[in-house]
Order: C-alpha cells, then structure tokens, then sequence
C-alpha cells in the first residue's frame, strides 16, 4: 500500500505490449511476452513484475545484481542484466522508461486536483462573468476574476487565481497557489505550484530624484504543451508580449524578464535567469543557474551550459559555456590552463 | 479589442500636451501638436496614433520604417524617423517614453485588484481587531490577521495574508499570495505576487549536536515607495530590523538576509541574493544573480555587476564585476587576459 | 510597546540563570547573579536589562561603547566590555546566545498562527477523509485534502496547502502559502512560507518530435526537526524518494532536484541548487548561490563554498570552491594568481 498510496497500483500489462508499443526487441525466455509487468523502478530497487533501464556504465553493478522482470537497454549495450531478466532492446532505452512509465501510470502524467475533486470545490469564488467551459475543476480556495476564460479539462489546484482577462485553453493543469495575470495560456499547458505569470515587468526610467515607473502594457503568452516550474515568475510585456513557444519546459525558480520570446520545445533549468527582452530560438537547452543578459538573440538549437553567464548574441547551434560565456571547447581550454598554472605555481620550490 | 483586454484604450491626448509633460522640443509639419495620440508602441509595432522612442543605434533600421506619429529622440541623434513621423527631442528618451506611458495609461502604474473589486470581497477574511482606513480593497481569500492595520486605498490582492500587527501605509498594493509577517510597510509601496517578508532569518548556532536556531526577534521595515518583485523573500531582523529604503526597487526573486539595510533609491535586480547584515548605502545599483556576502559595507553609489560575487566591502561609487568581485577594469582585464592565453595555448602548433 | 509589537516582553530572568542554562562563568560585580535580563540586543542597541554577545574583533570599538548588563564572550578575548557590565565566558559566544534568546522569547523558535488562533479557523477547508490529531491549529484558507494525517501539535499558517495523503508529524510549523503534496514530513518540522514540496520533477526525455514527460512516481521525505526557508522548491522523486535528512537547514529560494537526499544535520542557504539524484552526505554545509550538479556523491562533513559550482564527486571532509570547484586552496590559489597576472599585464609601459 505504502508505495500506492500517491498513485493507484496499474493494471499490469503484458510484457510483449510494452515491447510493441515502445518499439523494443524483446528478447528473453520461451513466454517473456506475457510477463506482467505492474511497475517501474532503479535497478537497486527493482522487484519481480517490474521493469527497469540501463543506460550508462555507471550503473553496471547495480545491473548485474537487478531483480527487475525486464529491462530496456541499448543493443550491444556494455552490460547485461541477469540471465532471468528479460530484455528490450532499444534506441533511447531512457525515453523508452519514460513511455513504459506513462502507459502504466497515466494519471502521473499531470498534477491532478489537490482536493480529488471534480467540478468547483465549495470555497473556489467565480467572478459572474467568467466563463468556464464543461469539465473544469476548481480546488478549494480558487479565484477566478471577471471575464477570465477557462477551457474544458482543465484543473485548478488549490487557491490558485486567475486575474481578470486571462484565458486559459484546455486540458491544462494549474498548480496550487499560482497567480495568473494578464495571460493566454494554449492548450495542455502544466503551471506548476507558486507560478508567478504577468506581474509587472522591471522596467524603470532611473534617476537621482526617484526611478520613474515605466507602464507594462503587454501579455504573457503561453503556448501549447508548455511545463512550467514551481515558483518560476514571467513578467509580462511592456510594449510588446512576453512568449513561451509551444512545448518548451522550464524548471523551477526561473526567472523570465519583460518581452522575453521563447522559441518552441527550449528546455531551461532551475533558477537561470533571462533578462528583459532577449529572444531564444527554437529547441535551446540552457543549463541550471545559467543568466541570459537583456536585448540578446540566442539562435535555434544552441546550447548553454549550467551556470554560463551569456553577454553576447549566440549562433545557431552553438555550445556556449563560462561567465561571461564562450564556446565551451574554450571556456574548456582557459579553465584547464589556468587549473595547471595555479597548481605550478604551487609548487614547492615556489612557496617556500 | 484584444490589445485592450487588460488596460482600457485610452482617452487621446493631444502631441502638444505630452510634449510639454515630458519637457520636450516638437518638431514637425505645421498642426503636429494637434495629433491624437492614444498609445505607446515599439518601433516595430507602431501604427499612426502611436508614439515611440528611439536611443540605440541599434535600433535605427527600424526607426527608419516605423509608422508611429511621434518618436521621443535625443537632440543630435545618430538616426532621425522617417518624415511624417513628428519629433520629440528629449535628454533621456527612455524616461520621456516611461512618463508618456503613464500620462496615457495611469491605471497601469500599479497592479490593481484581480477581481476588479473594491472595497471587501467576499471570502476575505479579516480579524475583528484588525484596523483598516476607508477605501481599503480586499480581494477574495484575503487574510487580515489581529491587530494588523491598512491605509486607505491599499489594495490587498487575491490570498494575500498580512500577519497580527504588520502596518502597511496608504495607496499601497500588495500583490495576490504575498505574506506578510513582522512588517511595517510604508505608503505607495508595490509589493508583487508571492512575495515573502518577515519570516525567520536563517540564523543558527551549527554543532554537531544539532544546530541551534537563534529567534529572530525583530522586523522588515519597508519604506516609502518602494518596489518589491514577485517570490522575493526578505527575512525579519534577529537583533535589528531588516530595511528597505525609500525608493528602492527589487526584482522577482531576491534574497535578502536577516539585518541587512537596503539604502534609499538602490535597484537589485532578478534572483540576487544579500547575504546577512550588509549595509548597502543610497542609490547602489546591483545587477542579476549577484551575491553579497554577509557583514559587509557596500558605499552609496556604487554599481555591482550582474553576477558579481562580492566578498568585501565596497567603496561608495566603485564599480565592479567577476567573482570575487573586483574592479570592474581590472575584472574585464583578467578575463581578457585568459581568454588571450587559452586561444594561444590551443594554436596547432601546440595541440598537434 | 513598540519593540514588543509582535513578540511579548519576556519575564525578566536573573543572569545568574542565565549562566547556568548558557554553561558560562560569570564574572562581574558582587550581586551581577541577581540582575534581571529580559531582552537580547546587539552592541551598538543594547541597553540596562539587556544581554549581548561579542566574538569578532571588527566589533570591538561598539563592545567598548556597549550599555548592556551583560556579554557572552570567550575566555581571553581580545577586548572587554566597560566595567559595568557583566561577564559570561563560554566557548561559543554565538551559541550561548542563541540559547539565552530562547529561554527569553521561547515562543519565538517557531512560527506561529497568522491569526493567532488556535484550532481550525473560520475558512479552513478540510477534507472529510483527512485525519487529525488534537490539538491542530488551521489558520484561515488551509486546505487539507483527502486522507491527509495532521500531528497533535502542528500550526498550518494561512492559506497552506495539503495534498492527498500527505503526511505531517506532530509539533511541525508550515507557513503560509506553503503546499505540501507527496510529501512524508516528521516531528518538529519548519516549513517556511511558501515553500513547495512534491511537485514533479523536471523529468523529460527530450527529442526534436517533443519532449515525453517521465512520470514522478514518488514522494519527498522530510525527517524530523528540518527546517525549510520561504519559497524553496523540492520535488518529488521519479523511482526513489527525494530526501531531506533529520535535522537539515535549507534557507530560502533553494532548489533540490527529483531524488536528491540531503543527509542529516546539512546546512543549505540561501539560492542554492542541487540537481537531481545527487547524495549529500551527513552535515555537510553549502553556501548561498551554490551550484550542485547531477547524480554526484558529496562526503559527509564536506564544505562548499558560496558560489561554487560542483561538477565532480566530493570527498569526505573536503572543502570546495570555485566553478568548476576545487579544493579550496587551489581555488584561492588561481584567483591570486589570475589577479597578480591582470594587475601585471595591465602596467604603463604594456599599455603605452
């Protein structure tokens, strides 16, 4: 009961189907295909009836002693599980886990009502000219301001609100306690708990008889399929929309400035920040605690490492790294060196 | 419609008038101070009725195309807009284009109440010993607790909660799920969603034993007119009160420590952190991702680059940069210096 | 009445009691045991009645000024109070003053009820599966949803946020606004306002057709006597539970990843990250604005500095920082001689 008690134990499902529809080849013995499979987990913790992954060296020995079902790996992987353990073989035995884990679990795929509820809770307020399609669920606590839109299966959790104007498509699921101002949010989007979506951005005139305010007149627009973290905050607009492509994910405490654009499926992680007006191009991946500077392009595909401090524009497909940021083969390079100086000149007949 | 879904189009103002707010020169066809002006655009976006700003040359290809009726511009700038488009010559255009924005869309100054309320929505919750002045806005799911007193015109957003006995000052705004505790808050302050004031600092002895927490006896003093970002978190003094000055403006999440002293008119820019007890004097500017370390001095006036790492204290007006922060010249010189040496410790000649 | 505002005034305590429970040896005038304490102070605030600590000597000018009664200080310190005022030697200053502050103001070692009340306000909604233990208090707006456990003893500040079938120990402090789901939480636990816990990590497997979301299959665990700062973000874990150990210090804005365990008696501050499934050993102390990566191993007792970014395992005891981390001599080492170079390479006759 313990491990269920936060999502019902799954229907098994016989081994050959997970094989079919993640594409693997099953290889194992006489009968393997209609193994039920009821689980997945690491390879320390596996039981019999569930299924694992194996994707790194790093993980052999814990291979080698797995008591898994059935494992997906790469073919001509480097290690084998146990003669009993079931294979599947596969392209990307990782996202081949992560199908594995949403046909056996597809009430995890998205954060569901804190109330288990359906429909509004008693204590959700509903502005009279709101308008809310068939099917949404309102947690306790929800606020929902005048005029707001909200699309059908969509989930409100606890306290979240949704300030006036803002629409939000179908499907999607807001996280407890996230505020929602001056907002489109598409279809299937996920805003984690805590989002903070179209506050004011930080835009000031300064000077030294007191920092002039500067209107933010603009939106933040969320397209579909997007995931946004816990705690992140979007600024809205000044003069033009703040933009988050469809199915980009952006992990917790991020931070996006006024007018920001975010190309389609980037992939940012926790706590970078990116300033005021920079536009990133489709399918970036930025690295945790990286920091974009203002008025920037990143071009489509690049990719910034953890922690790199980005001061320029970024080309297409470029791999950047370091504070401020260069292409990380050189950012690389000027780290090794200086990490050999420093130790030379330490040396003995140096310091004494 | 949709472009005013959030702020009202506004009532036209006539060219004349906006220049003479914004202490500009107007330059144009005869009639030019006659224009109808009814919004503020970017170069790029603007359509006749518009105004517009122009100060980098960066911009200037898209000065030459826009459609705006008017552009605020520098006297001797390097670009000038195309002929019908009537001129506003100014010193600083960024803040001419902020004080406009204002003149037209004055309610968008300061976040208002999400569900277009005034006075006590239902839902809100306020303690009978709790004082509030006339004109106060609750919205939804507001926690006033005892002794806590509101001045007129303050607008609590959705959910906000303000602990027993915090005082917050008149025409404030207090963004929806902020929390307030241990506070006193001056008048005109903005204190966005989410924000978190005075709760413990982070204050241990630490033993082996188990680490003992100090009680944090005191407050946050927030200030006149200030500006407090979204998910900030400002933690209450121990021994002294933590405060921020009059005028001071904080972007979306800020750390700042127990006892730390924000000077007047200081701008800390997205997810800096001020480590405990800092003094920082009036007018310091603080870009993104900095930290501040504990204990320190940093002079009025000074500027601290985005993510600097400052260790010491900092001289009033000093500008610096790099981690730790030194100089900003002698920062930019030292990575110069290594970007120099690791592209000539990776010529062929070496790596073949 | 001022000072007093938000914590009572103390019964006064006679220092000779405060000696004994603080371990110290008090020195001072004949009868110095008989005074009455009832407040804590800094130096330069401290006046008659008040107890005070000294243990740097940057503060020796405002010991030698102090009005205090009384002052912690270790034996043979390099400065001394003014002849009126107590003595109390002890070999921790800051600790022993840590414990005269709670014997004084015991009350405030925990957050309390933002409504000062006590049992379930007006406005708290409770599930009818959810069970409590006596003695619970809900401040206005918490939610707890189905088949949550509540310990005997636990204050849930405004407008905080239970999921289903999480549970909570007894005698534990949430915050308000804080949201609790999938979350296993012991004794004694702080959880600050608005901290999120147990929400899915940021697990995808990525790919140009689109990023598959992995399901978050488990739960985070916080052992007894954690505290948690506001705003911090914890997930759940995918295949194992993402843990904090018993007694573990986590200050604001910090970010742990998808089945991190952090060890027991660890020290995290404030706008730190820890990526996923890294292990953390047993009292090891993180600086603020920390980088920890993915899958590592961190010794227990280990030290990592501000700032620094881990990119490698670490070992036992070892003190790191820099990024990419050192040991942190050699950090230092590199900085003085990266600075020695610049100020070098940047002389007249270089330049000229």
């Amino acid at each position: 009961m313990s491990d269920y008690r936060f999502f019902a134990k799954p229907q098994p499902m016989p081994l050959a189907e997970i094989a079919a529809r993640t594409n693997a080849r099953l290889a194992g013995r006489e009968g393997a295909g209609d193994i039920a499979i009821s689980g997945v987990a690491t390879l320390e913790d596996a039981r019999p009836g569930e299924i694992v992954f194996y994707d790194s060296t790093r993980y052999a020995p814990a291979l080698a002693l797995c008591r898994a079902s059935a494992c997906f790996l790469r073919e001509g992987a480097s290690a084998q599980p146990p003669e009993g353990v079931a294979r599947l073989f596969v392209a990307d035995p990782h996202r081949a886990m992560a199908l594995a884990g949403a046909l056996l679990f597809p009430e995890a795929l998205a954060p569901g009502s804190l109330f288990l509820a359906a429909g509004a809770s008693p204590g959700a307020i509903v502005h009279p000219t709101a308008r809310l399609e068939s099917g949404v669920t309102l947690d306790p606590g929800v606020v929902v301001g005048p005029f707001a839109e909200i699309g059908a299966g969509s989930v409100l959790g606890a306290q979240a609100s949704i300030g006036p104007g803002v629409k939000i498509g179908r499907n999607c699921r807001i996280g407890p306690h996230a505020s929602l101002m001056h907002a489109f949010i598409g279809d299937r989007v996920i805003i984690h708990a805590g989002v903070r979506l179209g506050q004011d951005g930080f835009g000031f005139a300064l000077g030294a008889q007191g920092h002039l305010k500067a209107p933010q007149l603009k939106r933040v627009v969320v397209q579909d399929d997007v995931e946004i973290g816990a705690n992140t905050t979007i600024d809205r607009g000044a003069l033009r929309d703040t933009i988050v492509g469809e199915g980009a994910k952006i992990d917790n405490l991020v931070q996006i400035g006024h007018n920001v654009v975010i190309g389609r499926g980037c992939v940012i992680c926790a706590q970078t920040g990116v300033a005021g007006s920079t536009e990133i191009g489709d399918f970036v991946v930025i690295g945790g605690q990286a920091a974009i500077g203002g008025h920037l392009m990143i071009g489509a595909g690049a990719q910034i490492a953890a922690r790199a401090g980005v001061v320029r524009d970024v080309a297409p497909g470029a791999r950047m790294g370091g504070a401020p940021a260069r292409p990380i083969r050189e950012f690389l390079r000027a780290e090794a060196l200086l990490s050999r100086m420093s130790r030379r000149s330490a040396a003995p007949s140096r310091e004494g």
